[in-house]
């Protein structure tokens, strides 16, 4: 069997919620990103329900196909709960009761001071010749068959619990590790630009020349509003060689997109312009109005955010803007709420009122309908800073009224982070 | 066979892009929604790059266990488009050169002054057998092709684009309507609550001894922070029959889960709030610390909000506590600023303030670490109503930085929907 194929996973996520309309699984997006970087492509995903024939016979299918099976959820303690009959029953192999860990279990629940159920002891019982993974986050472990992934026609099945919180730490701290001792050495490196201020298509028009003439980085381009991702991944047998090949491909594009990139690191807008304020000394305060919160919301998601952030208004009514802000009524008369010189009003008050180094402000029409006679997507984005700098910028968003939001959003901390840097506006 | 298993569904997904850590089939949820409005279970989803052999063999394998299969994406007009190809060789047949089909694509082509591309005749080769299903909105047709799905051994295999945009119109005009005739008339009705103020163990230990003795209605649970979703689905003969059951467990689950209950019909409950204000011609102010922003993001998704919500605070500086909020300096010095009189004072000023008719109020620790010596997770919400009503509440929340910010506006917003309604607070 060729070495690629050692390298071929497949994840089988089970839980019939999983196959409702209102479920996906997304464990598989951290699996298949930690297996990558251990030079491992996931071949296959699949999702079944709490059946234990249709997941026996998914076990074996892909044993037959692929080195490394990944299956998650169904390590409960309820009769739903199926994974482990179902691997051992595909496997051929008994369920083995576990003294060890059934006390381990109950020792969980006396140190919360309650007592273990009898269904419990179901997840006590491993299926033969499996390691037990422990579970710091809860009563699952997780089981690790090995059968010599190194080997020509060797396996690995582990089973995980399904929720993020107990498997993401299980696969980082015991599968993660057993993997990397049994895999043959490969680098996989990456560059994560994150850009804003153009649309996807304009942007693949403009790289697309670049990229496309190498298969080694692989390149992805995912777009949300306001924010596309442009990801360079290299697979090489060092590292040198790998950080040689993104910078062939990364240079060219960095000099491209210019300053329209604001993470090489795939760091989110407002961690950013969080590190462009702290490394200033800088503070900020906002005040929204169409956004709603939303660019506080973000700010303040970040650990220490307190250190620059010093909060901000939410003006949703002009009586709000008038009575917190102190903005002259006659401005929002003249001109409307939704105008350049309220915005600009809005980022000046409320830079002198938190006594802040920066303000930012949102006024706008997110719609579904027009209060102000203004076309829905109109937003205009104030700015305030030093030395008396007082300015806003109209923009027209295009789509419903969460996605407006969210562009604006992002169309005032891209504002604030050329402002910090000096650059001019767009 | 029985008639269970002529209702038994499989997706398939083809596309090397949702094998990455980045992105997800998402048509799936669409397509699992229909086809459950129609009777039909889907029993595997099933995620593939583009590889002909691996779709060939899932394709041959979904054949042999479910009537319905349904394989999106693929139909490009690329070389790695191989779905055609791929369920071709799954089912033995040749692919066949429809002269119409390529009449119909160059003259879309010409509609919009281009010339077809060579490929693009790639797209009129249909399975043998199979009928064109038109696309209005791009080049690549679906195919189906019907072996008597109502037959005890019939199978219909669906080929479909995988763009959301041409997938959901082609599904719905030409798929539904064939589905539709061709499978015994059966009814699903639905009820979805959402609960808060109790974990997810609490509340299936409550109300599993009677959703447990039914098959029909199916219960499924989903818990995330603060909202446990409780959803319940009769599969009947008749609508009076399936509304009959769904009255026979809901009822009963109603009683036991009282006012913990926000929604029966899985309204947010940011929309159930903004129901309650509207109704009473209440308006809403607030003040929000640890949750920097998230109840007014939430508060304002709302179309129409700016009816009720007149605005609020992000305070996230003991400063803007004092200077915007009117906050008694001492008061902080005294208690703290995560204290249960700073959440009271907050609700208080922020009310007065603002002229609003209720307000709430968020301090707490978020986390990661604490500044204040108070342990991470504990939050105080502030509540100030009409007749001098000015209260507030400590919590302690479990998890991360985030997961802390989503229980604590989750419960702010919970505390007012209670007051609102009258009810005692928890």
């Amino acid at each position: 069997m060729p070495d690629a194929s050692t390298r071929d996973a497949e994840i089988i996520a089970v839980g019939s919620e999983m196959l409702t309309s209102q479920r996906l699984d997304t464990n598989s997006l951290f699996i298949t990103d930690q297996l990558n970087a251990l030079g491992v492509e996931v071949r296959r995903k699949l999702i079944v329900g709490d059946d234990r024939a249709i997941l026996a016979a998914a076990v074996r299918h892909a044993l037959a196909h692929v080195n490394l099976v990944v299956v998650t959820g169904g390590l409960g303690p309820t009769e739903d709960d199926l994974t482990r009959e179902a691997v051992a029953q595909a496997l051929d192999r008994p369920l083995v009761f576990s003294q060890e860990l059934s006390d381990a279990i109950e020792e969980r629940f006396r140190r919360r001071g309650r007592r273990m159920a009898a269904n419990n002891r179901r997840q006590a019982m491993l299926v033969e010749g499996a390691e037990a993974l422990p579970n710091p986050n809860g009563t699952a472990v997780g089981q690790w068959i090995d059968q010599g992934i190194a080997a020509p026609d060797g396996r690995v099945i582990m089973l995980l619990p399904g929720p993020p919180g107990e498997l993401k730490p299980m696969f980082l701290s015991e599968c993660v590790p057993r993997l990397a001792s049994r895999l043959p050495a490969q680098v996989i490196r990456a560059r994560l630009y994150r850009v804003t201020g153009m649309t996807e298509s304009d942007l693949d028009q403009l790289i697309a020349p670049v990229y496309s003439k190498f298969v080694n980085p692989a390149t992805t381009i995912l777009a949300s509003p306001g924010d596309i991702q442009v990801d360079l991944r290299a697979r090489c047998d060092t590292e040198d060689e790998a950080e040689r090949l993104l910078a062939e491909v990364g240079g060219p594009i960095e000099e491209l997109l210019g300053d329209r990139i604001f993470s090489c690191n795939g760091d989110s807008l407002e961690a950013v312009v969080g590190q462009l304020l702290r490394a200033r000394g800088a503070t900020l305060a906002v005040a929204e109005s169409c956004t709603g919160g939303l660019i506080a919301e973000r700010v303040t998601s970040i650990p220490g955010s307190s250190d620059y952030f010093f909060g901000g208004f939410i003006v949703y009514s002009n009586r709000m803007k008038e009575n917190l802000l102190g903005i002259d009524p006659a401005l929002i008369e003249r001109h409307g709420a939704v105008s350049e010189e309220v915005a600009r009003a809005m980022a000046q008050c409320t830079r002198s009122r938190a006594g802040a180094t920066y303000a930012v402000s949102t006024t706008g029409e997110a719609g579904p309908e027009s209060s102000s006679g203004t076309p829905v997507g109109t937003v205009y984005l104030g700015f305030a800073g030093p030395d008396g700098a007082v300015e806003a910028l109209k923009f027209t968003y295009p789509g419903d009224r969460t996605r407006i939001r969210l562009f604006a959003a992002q169309g005032a901390l891209d504002y604030l982070r050329r402002r910090i840097l000096g650059r001019q506006r767009r």
